[in-house]
């Protein structure tokens, strides 16, 4: 028996049937040349039959139902692998759309707590001839860049590459690499909330003199941006429905527009891109507030402490941004998220990876403690929605000779953040997934139109 | 807002993962001639349309996260059809096992509490050009019976009807009798669980020498079995994922073999399939018991008592029926069971509505006190399996010329009885549906391969 951190037992203590705690990923492939119409199945029935289950797909809490203290894991001897790979296809004409909706309909549903907790569907029927794979996995097994990081293993660079392992495989090398996965890098990469639960048990350990100067810090990152976080849409009580979007974009496209604007980042031309988009969303529903929306951005900075240089130099903070939607103008209002990342970026500049952390878990606080049953919500939001960029593979890459045309992320709403946006790059494209929660984020198609319409603005307006 | 009786709350408050509370039909249908390859998608948007949703399946739970007090009904006024309303596809090849599959898929996820309690999907996809329909409600809305006699009033004998109404339509006709379906009519019958969770209030109210006469009554049933029930593998605490299997048979084979034995009924020939089949599967894991199984059979009892009479006359009764189980010759098993049935029957000759109601709480108490939460169960099963057979439609039903091949119902496992059976005919074929829990009743498929062989094995014998 295998006690569970706090921090990953909070995840299955949080879980209702409003608030399933899982991410997922849908990749898209092109089925390898001369591949028959029975390929999708072919590979679902090799793939049922990779039965040698590394320990972490194994794992599943010993008391299912119990909803008070610590969980443990134990593992689960007689897996079902059927159970947990399935096959499934659109309905014609078999569109992305009707596969956004099979996507939303698959992250809406719990997953089943007797057992480990994770599901990967095959997904055949697309009209254009491509397959999909959808991944679900509890965020207490694995957070979405240790997901991303893990699939990347499973995937080669080389096309020819054949009878490779699944994700779940005990066998399965880094591909890229080509070595062998350590059990220890499993869910070792952090980000958004986990970062701020583990941040909370951190702050609890803080000399006051610490908290003295993290106050100070917040104090200025809160001055510097000068305004207050207004109420929204998506600041709401959620349900468990989920709605899902996805779509790709050049990253040639997005770098034409960094380089008119001096001193912006290729982030902050994403961020723009999704200021102007929930400007639209919300107009179009009369819901604009006066207030600019206020996002929160998770970012990997370097410290500049030797200690923690020693310690690996990274850190993750929680920048707070100004989407600066109450500006019409398209530039004006890059300028203006530009300036903000800038300032947000200061503020953590010569800190500690522990101040950092304890920096990025005051903005995320009185979340963590939404996902507290029972919990009252005494704060108003400390930020109208998450927007998060995870680093993703840079060069094509197949499995078994099928190209992976696309790879999208789901992550998680929360009680009061209805919408979570969340992009990867991957071989050109910075790949935009959108997941809300069905009843507060209705039409949420939209806002990928209004993503295209955004950096067409930006386009030209900033390039002659 | 409507308060709930209690005997619906029951399913609200008795459900969790484990154990969801719905109840299913999976319909078979031909696409009409000329249908094109878009018919089923282009069907979909049409019932997409049809808002015009009665009272019953705009119902809500008015606080979907209480579990404690009593519930109430609030309107859903925002009615967010294209959630409720479904357009799937099966995987190639498209077989019925593709189609069970599915189906036990969508069997086995919980309805959304913040929205009416229903599902409906159209499923497209199956290899001989079929389609069918998967309809899920929640008991506390409609049971079993309540539900197989609304979808029958959304199917016309016409098969050149056409612009006819969903289900879930307030316009909706009985089209079968012509006449438009009175609000009080919904939720009107009463079977199985409902009816014990009914007779338990009911048992509640009775003076002191009505339960002597139950007590006696009950102890002659008992006596006239002379077994105890054994403890079986389908008898165990049971997960949320569900497996379900479903065939017809036509009624012409299994009117044969009632001719061939005095006094047999056509439900007797049915529990003889399903005693057989369960021996069968139960012999293939070694796991069958020594003694023989006992099946809980509901059935509609005419009563004798005026009284009744004047209240309708009709009583659904409770039979605990001796599977004989541990009989290999197939005709002696036959026979037992038939015996079983005739002596239950007897046992409720001459009792009134309410005392064949209240009889038939005692073998269910345990059951439905099981689904209580937190109720210890302190006693034994009851017994193995419940059997049901619904009546259905004896005419070839259409639903806008498209000709309805098979319906199959799907009911609910609880905790302590991991499958459950039940039947119903339709235009000259006896159907069953199969729902067992997914862990505890595995390869629910093979039980069709048994019934057919339990069924050929008893016209070897019987029929020359």
């Amino acid at each position: 028996m295998a006690m569970m951190p706090v921090t990953d037992s909070l995840y299955l203590l949080a879980e209702s049937r409003e608030h399933p705690m899982h991410v997922g990923g849908l990749q898209l492939f092109e089925p390898p040349d001369g591949a028959g119409p029975d390929y999708v199945s072919e590979l679902h029935r090799r793939l049922v039959k990779a039965d040698d289950v590394r320990p972490l797909f194994r794992r599943r809490p010993m008391n299912p139902v119990s909803s008070i203290g610590q969980f443990a894991w134990s593992n689960d001897n007689d897996l079902d692998l059927e159970y947990h790979v399935r096959l499934s296809a659109l309905p014609r004409p078999g569109r992305v759309r009707e596969l956004l909706e099979l996507t939303s309909r698959l992250h809406g549903t719990l997953l089943d707590r007797h057992r480990p907790l994770w599901e990967f569907t095959l997904i055949e029927g697309l009209q254009d001839g491509r397959f999909a794979t959808y991944s679900k996995v509890h965020h207490s097994l694995l957070d979405g860049v240790s997901a991303l990081r893990l699939l990347q293993s499973s995937l080669s660079e080389d096309p020819d590459e054949q009878d490779m392992r699944p994700i779940w495989s005990s066998q399965l090398r880094d591909n890229v690499a080509g070595r062998r996965i350590q059990p220890d890098e499993e869910g070792g990469a952090l980000v958004g909330l986990r970062n701020a639960a583990l941040a909370i048990r951190d702050i609890a350990g803080l000399a006051p003199t610490a908290l003295k100067v993290l106050d100070d810090a917040f104090r200025e990152q809160s001055a510097g941006l000068a305004f207050k976080v207004p109420k929204s849409m998506f600041n709401a009580a959620i349900t468990g429905a989920r709605r899902f979007a996805a779509q790709g974009w050049p990253l040639d496209r997005i770098k034409n527009v960094r380089k008119a604007v001096s001193g912006a980042t290729l982030n902050d031309v994403m961020l723009a891109m999704c200021s102007g988009a929930l400007r639209r969303y919300l107009i179009e529903l009369a819901a604009l507030p006066d207030k600019p929306l206020v996002a929160a951005v998770p970012m990997s900075l370097r410290t500049d402490s030797a200690r923690t240089a020693a310690e690996g130099g990274n850190a993750i903070g929680i920048i707070l941004c100004n989407l600066a939607t109450d500006t019409e103008d398209p530039v004006a209002r890059f300028t203006e998220i530009r300036e903000s990342m800038r300032r947000g970026k200061q503020v953590y500049h010569g800190l500690s990876q522990l101040q950092i952390t304890a920096l990025s878990a005051i903005p995320m606080a009185p979340l963590a403690m939404s996902m507290i049953p029972g919990a009252l919500r005494v704060t108003p939001p400390a930020f109208n929605v998450m927007i998060s960029n995870v680093p993703g593979p840079h060069n094509q890459l197949y499995f078994d000779g099928a190209r992976m045309t696309g790879i999208y992320p789901l992550s998680i709403p929360y009680e009061g953040q209805a919408l979570n946006i969340t992009v990867t790059s991957y071989a050109g494209n910075l790949q935009f997934g959108l997941t809300g929660c069905r009843r507060s984020v209705p039409h949420l198609q939209r806002l990928l139109t209004h993503l295209e319409d955004s950096l067409a603005e930006l386009e030209k307006a900033l390039i002659a």
